[in-house]
């Protein structure tokens, strides 16, 4: 599936390298109370969301699409969103709901991680998809979306019989693992020594 | 109370400025899908959460001094905690509990977001209190402490009787505003133009 995907360079020698030691990074998971279980969790929850990952997108793109100051991050110089933009990063978007859940976390994955963050900051922004829209995305949005993409997802994790508790597990997993991906996401919008 | 609380100096004009505009604040709070309910919810939150402020400081303060990595931003050139830093922040930490509840989101309130934002960072630690501590908090912590301090909180949320609807409206207005509140926090750590 993977090389379907344009612009999708996980595991290759084109992704950024990761500036987290995995010491740091082991002490970041400390902070979210990371823990094996969490791992599990997320495995389960890529189960649950394995075929629902249009009805997901559908669901965040709308909201999206909905706010223009949001929408406006995908606009060109014309005002318009440019749908070839929204339709390519779609994909790469569907796939990360997969390797949030099924990857592990390793240097391969901290690397990914890097290469995201500058691909929504002025280093990368738009390259991928060749595309001439605004220069990057503010930092408050990257921080503030960690709610929206938190609480839409319960739902999905809650339809397929999972007990409550199960559903709530795989949550929490989820949520620790937004925070800890937008904290890594933040190293290139920060002052130097300040990550 | 208030007055008794060194260092608390909300709606004074020693408080720094916000540098967010109300047109900024409005956007962003759209962001996290913020409406009047949350208000609402929060308020019955400060009800529940009133008499339990100890409480989840203990919790809260024992998570912190079991993690060596976090609570080295208490202590001092001989490495030890400093006791007297530990327990003026804590009464400070007491009233933000009731202010992220009881409060209106206001212009003090935003101005008094970037009062903490500076005391987190080079800006402003330590000053309050006259220590001489760790200069500034890594902006890694802030945006992952946004998991414990929100996940946390349900518990104490749960234990007034409230139906399991009312507690989940509570627990995510609370959610709501830790986002927003650390996303504010991170104006001080981001390079210019990129909040
Ligand atoms: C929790 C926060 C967010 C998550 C989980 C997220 C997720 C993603 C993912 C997975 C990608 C594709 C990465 C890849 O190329 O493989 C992406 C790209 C993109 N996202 Fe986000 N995003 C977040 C915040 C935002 C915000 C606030 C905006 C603003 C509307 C935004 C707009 C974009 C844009 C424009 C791209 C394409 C970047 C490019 O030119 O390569 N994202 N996002
Ligand atoms: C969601 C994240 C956090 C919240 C809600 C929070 C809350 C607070 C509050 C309310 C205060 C007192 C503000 C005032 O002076 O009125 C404070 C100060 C302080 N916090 Fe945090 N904090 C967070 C993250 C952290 C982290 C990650 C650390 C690192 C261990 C930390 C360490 C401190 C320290 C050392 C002070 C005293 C700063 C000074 O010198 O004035 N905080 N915090």
């Amino acid at each position: 599936m993977s090389e379907a995907i344009p612009g999708y360079t996980y595991g290759t020698a084109q992704v950024a390298q990761s500036p987290v030691s995995l010491e740091e990074w082991e002490l970041l998971k400390q902070t979210v109370l990371w823990t094996a279980e969490d791992e599990q969790y997320l495995r389960m929850a890529g189960e649950v969301l394995g075929d629902q990952v249009d009805a997901i997108l559908d669901l965040w793109y709308g909201f999206v699409a909905s706010h223009a100051h949001l929408v406006y991050y995908f606009t060109g110089s014309d005002g318009q969103p440019i749908a070839d933009y929204l339709s390519r990063v779609r994909q790469r978007f569907g796939q990360w709901i997969l390797d949030t859940c099924r990857r592990p976390y390793d240097q391969d994955w901290l690397n990914y991680q890097m290469e995201i963050a500058l691909r929504h900051y002025r280093t990368k922004k738009n390259q991928t998809d060749g595309v001439q829209s605004v220069p990057m995305i503010p930092l408050r949005y990257m921080i503030a979306f960690i709610y929206p993409i938190t609480a839409t997802i319960r739902e999905f994790l809650a339809r397929k019989g999972h007990s409550a508790a199960e559903v709530d597990r795989m949550h929490q997993a989820w949520f620790k693992s937004i925070v800890l991906q937008v904290t890594l996401w933040s190293y290139p919008y920060t002052r130097e020594g300040d990550f």
